[in-house]
């Protein structure tokens, strides 16, 4: 079945854009992934049936401020928890 | 980025387990995927990290009583929202 999480490349965009802001003790592909999951899970889905009406879901959320604020600030908390707990190989080996 | 959503799987094992009971006017993979789109819309995401972790989460919502009568609500609901203005071409060509 062809369905699809617009708010996957909403998060992600903010996500990649933001990236040198974020203060992240590490941006391995783990944590960005850790980071895109916890943001997505406190973010509402906004599933499409068809790829091709992805472009206006997507201006829709990037011409909300508000919108786009919200997700700047789930993306930044969602930042921040795995930065002060990273899950990856590299990070954890340096722990123990 | 390798996150997946649960919910996906949990709710188009909802779906397909329910189909016969839910009065589809379709059920053709177009209505289907509509029918996802819209119940996962209206549900909590749980987005994982790694593809192990999926049965896990899925034992877990399918051993949560309140959680699995909530989720074939929402799929109800979901289906009776299409089965009244199905968007598949086949319902559409009827129509006109």
């Amino acid at each position: 079945m062809a369905i699809h999480n617009v708010m996957e490349d909403v998060i992600r965009d903010v996500l990649l854009t933001n990236k040198d802001q974020l203060h992240l003790t590490c941006s391995c592909e783990r944590c960005l992934n850790d980071i895109m999951a916890i943001a997505l899970n406190n973010s509402p889905a906004r599933y499409i049936v068809e790829e091709k009406y992805s472009p206006y879901v997507r201006a829709n959320h990037e011409a909300d401020r508000q919108g786009a604020t919200n997700i700047l600030s789930t993306v930044a908390k969602a930042a921040a928890i795995v930065s002060n707990d990273p899950r990856c190989p590299q990070t954890t080996e340096k722990i123990e």
